[in-house]
């Protein structure tokens, strides 16, 4: 199927991928003086009251905001806000469709820091929840960072969060079939983005130390003097032995190859000159750093990808709609690194052990069920952390 | 029926008036690929080149934002973004019911003038039109003036225009009933927020010339030093003979009486030194400047009020839902005065003939087909007056 042709067909035909529907029956008056006014005063006062009703009192308690600038949307590159809008509700259908979450589209017309952040933080009190999508690094990581700071909801930024938090799981199914183990694999991530830098994060919380990113440049080492601020940030943290030099050179060895880069990167003599049964995820749209067969050819134990027509699809619509669950579930005022780890977790037991194997480490994206557990879950960790508000 | 009572019941229950839903249906990896990635990728290319199909290729020609900060919700006051909410909500639901255009609210976490402004314009290119709400004078004058000028689609200030089409509609058939001609008449508005200024300005472009405004301390003269900016505006083209003193002292002669103020100012009395058969608007909430049984005991000819209990209830749910509708219709870069009278007359011809009457000059906010018609004539002005930009 020709999918830009059918999209573009489908999206002129649907007027809209969501559509915002009344939950109450206005026929007589009297329902129009309860849903309205003059009955409707009574909430709004309970709200003045106390303000944590207002995740009780209105739609605010199931409702996230998905908010881009625009500019980093799909590997498109910087289209502008009114041109991301067709991903941004893309993602609401994904959050309704899998998690039962309630999600609006907003682009906001600024690539301002100061702008964003301020624009965001103001409207915070509209919603349960924020998903910040599609926005370019480095922006993104300060952008992420102050409206954690400022807002009494949760953040996420789904590029970063949603990627690394599956990526995870895909590992944690992967080292049960590989038989290797977090504290003693190499691992290498190309591609020194959003998603690298939070993968790189997690994968260390998780128990990972030894990681080398790299970069369109090769491996990223401390004391090079044209790192931006969160490539510095990562040279601290990774790449203990200082080695530097092409992927090509610091794959050499590793257990795990993970790629967020661009296709066709990884050679099979690179996957030849990693350590056994190597891990290979692969996960650039829409040609992948190296496609599963040859990876396999060259000695691959296990190869994932974006892709939903090769085994071990690596999306993170396994993981947003029940992350936001959960959290909402709670009225969690974040998502933190243990709730992610928690919502990994859920994802990679709901493959079942028989059915586990290095053809299938991570349910599919349309498996029934998974955001549900991963809901529950993160939920749990909500608690457990003492950031629910909700019980 | 206890309205705050009922209406805090079942806001409990509702867990929210609104619920974002999905047009579209993901069951196979095919779907996903259609509506999200990678098809999702050539609506967006479609947008970037053609910034116009941003209205057709997602939900945002169907979609309007209803705003406020919380400054001025229902007659309560300041009272918070997040207590205004449940109107916000409510206001969406009367949207989606009467008009079928979708709706979201929005609430603002500031009382600056330039950050609010600021923020609006940021977002406008998520909707197809703007909808402020319960906002303070004379703060919202200026608001909806910079954001008009800012957005390139429609922002509405409902509590001004939305109450000032109603009541012109009203006014319309008033007339008919009581054979008085605009040219001819003179009005006293009682009230001079938003909705009492938006009123003036409206009757004047639409033929009544010879209106007096009255605040709190009486009637609005020029030369007045205290008057805020917006009062000192309509000094400038109200009240040319001077008249000053109270509403008690202007209110004599008078053909029409508005009140967008509070219970009980208008006494039996003052309708009695009106000039003969009167026409009376008196539409404080929830206790209108006065009853309808007293003022025609006093010789109203007409009586209308804000209220469902009584005839002739001015009710803004005529006029928004329907406006919107046809400015999105025609995707409408602006809602003019013109466009405001057309829906004017839509809404008072939606009264028959031989239906009309004193006890009858004006649709119920309940009945059907209101809004298509307002819309239908809406549009229909927005060509005419070439602010229209789909056909």
């Amino acid at each position: 199927m020709n999918y830009a042709e059918e999209s573009m067909k489908k999206h002129a035909e649907w007027e809209g991928k969501i559509e915002v529907v009344s939950r109450v029956s206005l026929k007589t008056s009297d329902d129009l003086a309860i849903a309205y006014t003059p009955g409707v005063a009574a909430p709004c006062l309970e709200i003045q009251k106390d303000y944590q009703k207002s995740f009780e009192l209105t739609r605010r308690g199931n409702l996230v905001a998905v908010i881009t600038d625009g500019t980093a949307v799909l590997g498109l590159g910087d289209i502008g806000p009114e041109a991301g809008m067709p991903v941004m509700e893309g993602k609401c259908v994904l959050f309704k469709t899998f998690g039962g979450v309630d999600a609006i589209p907003l682009c906001i017309r600024s690539k301002n820091v100061d702008e964003f952040v301020n624009t965001v933080y103001l409207l915070s009190g509209s919603f349960g929840g924020i998903n910040l999508e599609d926005i370019s690094a480095p922006r993104c990581f300060e952008i992420e960072r102050r409206l954690k700071q400022l807002c009494d909801v949760p953040v996420f930024h789904d590029d970063q969060h949603g990627t690394a938090t599956v990526v995870l799981a895909a590992l944690i199914n992967a080292f049960k079939v590989t038989k290797k183990k977090a504290e003693d694999v190499t691992c290498v991530i190309n591609g020194a983005g959003a998603a690298g830098i939070a993968i790189c994060k997690l994968l260390q919380k998780f128990g990972i130390k030894n990681i080398i990113m790299c970069d369109s440049k090769g491996a990223i080492v401390k004391g090079n003097p044209n790192l931006n601020s969160a490539k510095a940030e990562i040279a601290e943290i990774t790449n203990f032995d200082r080695r530097s030099g092409t992927l090509g050179d610091v794959i050499v060895g590793a257990d795990i190859f993970i790629g967020v880069s661009a296709a066709g990167v990884l050679t099979q003599d690179m996957v030849r000159s990693m350590a056994p049964d190597p891990i290979v995820l692969a996960m650039a749209n829409p040609v992948p750093e190296i496609f599963p067969d040859l990876a396999k050819e060259a000695g691959a134990a296990i190869v994932g990808t974006g892709r939903s027509d090769y085994p071990n699809q690596i999306n993170n619509v396994l993981c947003f709609p029940g992350i936001f669950k959960g959290a909402l579930r709670v009225r969690a005022s974040d998502i933190n690194t243990e709730m992610q780890i928690a919502a990994a977790h859920a994802i990679a037991d709901f493959v079942k052990p028989d059915a586990l194997c290095a053809e299938n480490i991570i349910p599919s994206p349309l498996e029934n069920g998974v955001a549900d557990k991963v809901a529950d879950d993160v939920a749990a960790a909500a608690i457990k952390c003492g950031l629910a508000r909700h019980f």
